[in-house]
């Protein structure tokens, strides 16, 4: 299986995972296994997708019945943005890890760099970005420099083997080595054609932080959320590579990432889809075709968390 | 004049001032002197532009003159990357308000948020990026939190009246906005139509935060330094909204931004061009004429410190 090595420990981080984000509960266990059936390694969760105790049934389920081990398995979750503060970050690191009844989890991001006020998890859980019926966003006041202490500690108490953030600019990681004791390892952002992210991919490399893509297939992943756009599956310029390699839209997607050593996680419902997805190295697309899918680059990003509340223009 | 009220000091800044990069040490205090002869009321100053000292004299042969007394004026002025440490603040705030001959600065911003290695400046002043002749760049240990709590008390001291940014992205003023005791109150960033800057701009207002543009001509500024491109000043959007106005393209582009409440900081080293520009608030463009101007945004950057060193992405 193709991995990334990741810097500080050397952990082999797959090149294509499973996205859990959308993933119904009545499903994911499910999914979950038939996803560890079909090969795939890393599962990529967060406290804000509300399945991550699901996701566990799947994967205790696929241990006991033993098609993989714990250590085979490379498990992704995140910090959500309402628990930041110092007091926060090592209880909720522990009950998702209770809810996915694991002891570590290979990876542990932070989800946005924004700090909301706290919610009690037994008042709401996931508490996602507000209260749905009073839609009001109340602003915490944890500096991310506060956050990162936290998230090492879970690397020095065993909790996390590798930490890293998400939906950061480089500005963000730029200040964060001045404090940071571990460098986040990956950096996971929304990445495909239409927002190629070039300077921040190159950036990310330079400092030798792994990148993971989100949204691989673009608007796609948006569409039943309402949102609406030109789909990259019928793009013609992905649509002429996917004829041209006897391939399916989703695979040149997927390969336009993972052969510059960028990691996936797509997710699907759908069995056929789920290998179609996994099945995405076998191919290589050649320089021109790579930088032609690049050029439909417009910045066009789909997850902007200002289009919530102007106040939390992090990508502005 | 026309003048911004700064959020929390309701302290007045011109909406047009004179910027002092790249001014001449031997023409600087003639030119500070006929810039305040012909109204200029702001002058913005860095410790990196090397001419602190001559500008200060153009300042107070006008003061000694009478044609205008300290508190007429707004003087701005910026810290280095290299003295982002605590214990280098408020030293260089002295020292550069030595230089000028002030006892405090109107506006004293970060020039980036880049912390570089201490350089005594009996070395080498100012420091730059890097030693000329060694052209390596060394990063300094100062998170940008640490850095803000000194400029903090540059205000308590009465050293600076106003503080603010520079050169920073919304990450960076989502983070700044929960430890700031004092949030500042300006941010100046790199805005010509070739880079519009539309939700920083939008983020900023919503934060009450007033917006400087520097490099308002967009690529005129960097053609001395030897960067090429198309001109503004002959670009046919800017051209035939200049003929139209009957006024030059420099006072449309500027115009583009101060009547959108929206500061300027144009230099010039010709008197006729330093009050053309001055001159810049006496039309209005209708809105569709902003629009025309903002749609020529490409995310044309001029200033970008990743091409000095690619560790310095502090734009991806």
């Amino acid at each position: 299986m193709a991995t990334i090595a990741l810097a500080r420990t050397t952990h082999k981080m797959p090149l294509v995972g499973f996205g859990l984000w959308k993933v119904t509960n009545s499903s994911c266990a499910d999914t979950v296994y038939n996803a560890i059936k079909a090969g795939y390694r890393l599962f990529d969760g967060a406290g804000d997708y509300g399945n991550e105790k699901e996701a566990g049934e799947g994967v205790r389920r696929a241990i006991k019945d033993g098609l993989v081990k714990r250590e085979d398995l490379f498990i992704t979750s995140k910090l959500w943005n309402t628990f930041h503060a110092k007091e926060h970050v090592k209880p909720m690191a522990k009950k998702q890890l209770g809810l996915w009844g694991l002891d570590y989890f290979d990876l542990f991001l932070v989800h946005f760099p924004i700090s909301l006020q706290y919610v009690d998890p037994a008042e709401r859980y996931p508490p996602e970005w507000w209260d749905a019926t009073k839609k009001v966003v109340t602003l915490g006041s944890t500096p991310m420099h506060e956050t990162w202490k936290e998230m090492e500690a879970l690397v020095d108490d065993g909790l996390a083997k590798n930490i890293g953030r998400s939906n950061c600019q480089g500005s963000v990681l730029v200040d964060m080595l001045t404090y940071a004791r571990i460098k986040p390892q990956v950096l996971q952002i929304e990445l495909h054609p239409f927002l190629s992210q070039d300077a921040l991919v190159k950036f990310a490399k330079t400092l030798g932080i792994a990148i993971t893509a989100y949204s691989s297939f673009g608007p796609q992943s948006y569409f039943e959320l309402g949102a609406d756009g030109q789909s990259l599956f019928t793009h013609n310029v992905v649509a002429a590579l996917a004829k041209q390699h006897n391939k399916t839209p989703a695979q040149v997607l997927l390969r336009w990432a993972t052969q510059r050593e960028i990691a996936v996680i797509p997710k699907s419902n759908s069995e056929a889809r789920l290998k179609e997805n996994f099945d995405c190295m076998s191919f290589d697309l050649k320089p021109e075709e790579i930088k032609a899918l690049s050029d439909l680059n417009c910045n066009f990003r789909l997850n902007d968390p200002s289009e919530i509340d102007p106040r939390l223009a992090i990508f502005a």
